[in-house]
């Protein structure tokens, strides 16, 4: 379980909040981001500013300033909170599954699942933001860099655990972790246009890839 | 050459222009659209507006809504412009290839010489889009999705060609067709965050697919 730790761990201890004021902030900052999500699977993290999210949720734009300060940090801030939603519909429920073959599989249809609800307004998150911020260097590049890296990592580790407890024959991990990717993002855009054969689609290639030995 | 005049073939003829004002008309929305595609490709369709254009071009604000008279119709003008910039870069040299297995490895190649260059300024103008409109359903929405499908449905013909003319191993064509479209989409993302590594995996799928009879 030691790489566990270090493929969506949480990245920051959160101790608990026990102060009444500082509760209620909490509290704000949680209806500020869950709102943000939405805008920005919908009209990109560009749209999540303080003036929209003063009109969206009813609370007060100097409010929503003191709490994110800038810009940028509302919007870093809300990749980290779309981070930790992934996290709560796709990794973990997939976590009760055996590693190698069989999470993998549990990885997949949780993320399907979580591309046909869907979880955010505009479908997943990061396809919806990497599309935007692929041509702009930056923290929030970064930031969303590091999240489909994370996940890519993850589907990687599932494919080793598989090849080397024999459950799947020998294949190139690096281009079955870009297939898999590919597919799941293309998918979600399907799935916008109301293409549900898509998801057949996906679950087929992941078939073809874990042959058994 | 039959099914050639249905997919990627012009929407409308254009007649000669030979009037002086028409033709200076004609240059101004050159102008404009040539810009306008590289901001849809880097921003948004969003941010295709009469202001913006007219700082980006220098033009009179009023002379643009003149040439396009509503938003919309500037956003429409632009889809169509950047699908003309497609065919010129990718579909069109990929006729000199004979039809079949040879002709799609063309379109690839040139897909992956237009996505790396890039043709426009934050890459592929179709991923960058369809990702910002799937979810909002209108007339944008429609016209990504109808050059999205005659860009499969090309792809599709080739695999199709290749099959019948016993080049190609059989093969599921739908399946085959969003592997590599995926691919091709992914590739995208990967070249603008400087993955080069990504156009061999690309070529790899493209091997594994047109496997021999």
């Amino acid at each position: 379980m030691g790489t566990e730790t270090r493929v969506f761990a949480a990245r920051a201890d959160k101790p608990a909040i026990t102060d009444k004021r500082l509760l209620k902030g909490a509290r704000a900052r949680e209806t500020v981001l869950r709102r943000a999500v939405d805008i920005a699977s919908l009209d990109g993290l560009d749209d999540v500013s303080f003036g929209r999210l003063a009109t969206d949720t009813g609370m007060s734009k100097a409010g929503i300033q003191t709490l994110f300060r800038a810009k940028e940090v509302l919007q870093l801030a809300t990749i980290d909170y779309a981070r930790e939603m992934f996290i709560d519909a796709v990794v973990r429920p997939a976590r009760t599954a055996p590693p190698g073959a069989e999470r993998l599989r549990s990885l997949v249809e949780h993320w399907i699942e979580y591309a046909r609800t869907p979880l955010f307004e505009g479908g997943c998150f990061r396809v919806a933001n990497t599309a935007r911020f692929d041509s702009k260097p930056g923290p929030i590049r970064d930031a969303l860099f590091r999240n489909q890296q994370e996940w890519t990592d993850a589907i990687g580790r599932e494919l080793r655990t598989a090849v080397a407890a024999g459950e799947i024959a020998e294949l190139d991990i690096d281009l079955a972790v870009f297939q898999i990717d590919s597919a799941l993002c293309a998918a979600n855009t399907a799935l916008r246009l109301g293409d549900e054969d898509v998801v057949e689609k996906v679950r087929r290639i992941v078939r073809n890839l874990l042959v058994e030995p």
